[in-house]
């Protein structure tokens, strides 16, 4: 950590802010510039220093040169993460890819969709029980009901689930149905759901705030882990930007910066980091090409009647089957494996 | 509402559109134009028409032209709102200014400063007993100890209390210890939360979302008011943008863009809005010449020995007494009254 | 300037940097922390060094924490600059207001628009006769006729000029009709353009790009300066954010920031700031509250029939005038004066 | 193109608005909704109808639904453009390269470049003599000299050469010496720079500005091709949002946007997209996935002695020469053809 005075600073005051930060067991290193007076501080500090620092009279700025997480830390942890579910390994080899529907209506549709994310070689079922809304008259989610639902679909058609929950107190029925839980970009601060998650028992997908920085984000995964919790898989799902044409900004280079500044797997949503269904083949590629983990990608069978608007973003089911395909041959290319299966398909 | 669809679409699916839309009880008025043909929606739509339309195919666009709120909308409620508090009346003809620090620290800092606050003219004491905070590590405030605290210098110095809740579960007791609940930034969208705000029987200070737009910040008010609670404060903080030398950009705009969509309060927040004490005193002074009904300013005694590092934008108590006397000369140009004490005041 | 490098360098590697570093006749000062090693380069340094040590091998981050712009930093030029053209102080202690309509379209336009602006109180005619237009098709402005009828226009009517010019081939033209010549947004990082303002021997009016930091803006102020015209006004003119509701986000923090870093005067713009008519008069008021030196603001006689879109934020004339009768009381508690006439205004 | 007003609007100001709009030739459609009525407007408009409408009393809102570009349109122009120089296809089926040095310093330094650009598989040569800078006092690149170096060295080891082009004095020089002009970030909306090039006679390389929507981008396209030039290339080359971490955020997702909206070569640009180095390689694949037509890359030999600071996104001879050798691979998986010489490469 670094604190920048200007050099009008008294010597006394100098002398009184080495003092307060010694205080806190760390050293102080003092060298005088032109135009600014550097102090460096060695050694590991209280993070509280930092925020002392910031405030006190005379100093112009403080620079946290260490990062505020650790347990996130690719120094902490310098091998990949890979998280073991039922057989399905995420992080290691394997291109991992989650598909199905925004939110599961009935029991039918989510077992259809599921036997056809099945077939085109997916490993995950995914599906919202509980959606978030802006607004209080949109379509919720028909809650407890579509975890059931999904959890025989996926029971039925050998896949994982994953689903969203969106407050602590539903974060254990989450965790009794689902075998992935899902923290939606609007809650990846709702630190009491963060803090209930550390301990739920279950891995879980930590999708990206959509204004948050890369360091927010993992200081985010990092509650998790600090409450005891080592299955945490990022997710890049689009920034807000300026530009309005697709719903969001999908960062790619999020992919290849978070692997490098971090251990834990990171998977792409090219549905909402697009919002619109003629993009998400090439950026599900472009998300491969980049080195991701893994894909969560919408898929629909009738969007015409579907609930919710984000429709607009699914795949049909022959697209979802084709770009699999693709990705077969792509990902060995990329480092990854990934197989279809080699019987026709009945989509 | 509005659906946009090319020209090359078939009379065949056109009219597939249509009937789907009529089935929702409106009418469907198709205008031919020479690239485009335009369907316009005639009635009020189920929310979910529009979220079904912009997913068919053959559809381009689909563009609201009505608010997809109700109740916070200026349209519904031509006049202000005016919440009454013991006395105080926030969206009126008063300037309502909340003063204190970031953390509620030890009954004696909490009595001192509620002294000076009201020493100084304002009416509210803010302070923080439960902390958002970006990484684990940092400090997250002294909980409930501190809400009654704050409760007690609030009583004793005659001025209402406002603090943050953060989870729906702390929502009773903050409710039961302050006159005012706070919404953080980063729970705008947090939906849970908002519903139990609603059934609260507390006033609500709704901050806007660091990248909310208008639209999401009315939205989420509605979340309260649809709950049953008329007592909604919309609070402009600052948002995100690419400028890192102010830790926000304060959008001034927002309040009389805010006053002019709704009817409900706004409130101003230079200090979270700039992260710099500097800025705190001209852009306190600009949010009342563009219309604000109040503001919400943070204040610390001894921001050397501060347990946040939000003291950086904490004004000193003189800053704090200066800056209100030239409130009062200020208000009554902006069409408000706003009153210090006459005695000399002891700082 | 401060360098940053990782522990895991080489001692080897530091002494190379270092050495590096030194033959460019500054001092390198190494401070070993525990998890980074910081390098304090002590000295004016010249500024290519900060961009070799940002690509060499090792070295993680490069912070400058002197300013890159000289002429244009408060510490440079401590007291405020106060540009006067024939009588008219810019920057001082009076309240200046530039007003017109955003093209020049015909003599009698120009000159009925030049008569209300000045019997508003004005000191100051606004007019393109140049316009930047997004799309080729667009009316681009009636070119050098309209110079000369917004120069006629301010003579008869005795008010100063302002206008835009949007290219170097057309600086001499303009500073030979114009008082005041205008940088557009798009036009803040035009460079040839800079330099040659920096020669043409009239102020400049430079209005900050709608993405650019505060930094950058000043660098691009320096440009001017350092081709010798000492004579520049910085115009915050609203920045690109996620919010479409307004045209821009009018940033009035950037007054008294640039006040701060600067001693240049700093002229505020809510008409293109916000885009909307509805807004320009509290955004007026707020940027006078926040230490504008002045303001620019579009007024139209007759926007039914103006020829560019810009219309859409004008004020109509009666709206203008009340504006500045209500700045002539709110000046004198913003620290400056202002004078409307005292005559009964013809409108 | 739709205008919008509120039902409040008196039949009277209705009918002016129809017959104003009338007046220009097209029809008014008028739809009375529950909230608000809909003006179509049927026919191809004068883009200054939009303008005034846009301002008109009553009017609320102007959508436009019809693209304000032609040209650069898809549907005026269904084919993909290919442009050829010298035997090299830009937006065909060949994958296309340029690599080389953010600016040319010596003869010896381009020449070395030009080799290994070459031995590597590239098709074009890339190199900066005219640079623009943040700040006055950086590196401004050596100007003409520099062209003939590159020129030089391009004809020797059989590349095309990019340069680029800061203003439009400058058009006819770069243009007698470079195969390509480039237009940097800065300056996509430098009108006059755009309509010069309209008659320059080389193809162009347009840089989307770093805060410019697509629909601005290409209408920045529009303004050449509307000049006489056909031969234009669009680049994508990073947006500024809020992540500081990278210098910019490389919108992929802009790459199939373009080539739907436009039939124009789409160029990517990881090098100043991201801004450093190690993230080069992960984006250049995932550009290509995106469907990029070809990149354009930094590559410089001894970024500790360059002369800008560009160097860290640089990549190393060697590092470009793999990269390419695992395009070789990807290209034919994203539907385009590469090929590297077989020879054994002397890096």
């Amino acid at each position: 950590m670094i604190a920048i005075t200007s050099n009008t600073i008294s010597d006394e005051r100098l002398q009184e802010i080495v003092a307060h930060i010694e205080k806190h067991g760390v050293k102080a290193h003092v060298s005088r510039g032109t135009d600014r007076t550097v102090i460096g501080i060695i050694g590991k500090a209280d993070p509280k220093l930092a925020e002392q620092l910031r405030q006190m009279k005379g100093i112009e700025n403080v620079i946290k040169i260490s990062k505020s997480y650790k347990l996130a830390s690719r120094e902490f942890h310098p091998d990949d993460t890979v998280i073991e579910i039922k057989g399905v390994k995420i992080g290691g080899d394997e291109l991992v890819v989650m598909g199905g529907p925004c939110a599961v209506e009935s029991p039918e549709q989510i077992d259809e969709i599921a036997r056809l994310v099945k077939a085109s070689g997916a490993q995950v079922l995914r599906g919202g029980a509980f959606k978030p809304r802006t607004g209080p008259y949109s379509f919720q989610g028909i809650g407890v009901e579509g975890l059931v639902m999904m959890a025989e679909a996926g029971k039925k058609h050998g896949l994982l689930t994953i689903t969203e929950v969106m407050t602590p107190e539903y974060v254990d029925v989450c965790a009794e149905y689902a075998d992935i839980l899902q923290v939606g970009t609007r809650n990846m601060q709702n630190f009491d759901l963060l803090r209930k998650l550390g301990t739920c028992g279950k891995p879980v997908l930590l999708k990206r705030g959509f204004s948050a920085t890369y360091d927010e984000f993992l200081n985010a995964a990092e509650y998790i882990l600090a409450g005891g919790n080592p299955n945490v898989m990022l997710c890049e799902r689009g920034i807000r930007t300026f530009e309005t044409y697709t719903r969001n900004t999908l960062d790619l280079a999020a992919i290849p910066v978070l692997k490098q500044l971090s251990h834990l797997p990171v998977i792409s949503d090219p549905s909402h980091g697009t919002g619109r269904r003629e993009l998400v083949v090439p950026m599900t590629k472009a998300s491969v090409a980049a080195g991701a983990d893994g894909l969560i990608i919408e898929m629909h069978t009738d969007p015409d009647n579907s609930m919710t608007g984000d429709g607009v973003q699914s795949l049909f089911p022959d697209q979802f089957a084709n770009l699999l395909q693709d990705l077969e041959k792509l990902a060995p290319l990329c480092g990854k494996t990934f197989a279809t299966p080699k019987q026709p398909i009945n989509i």
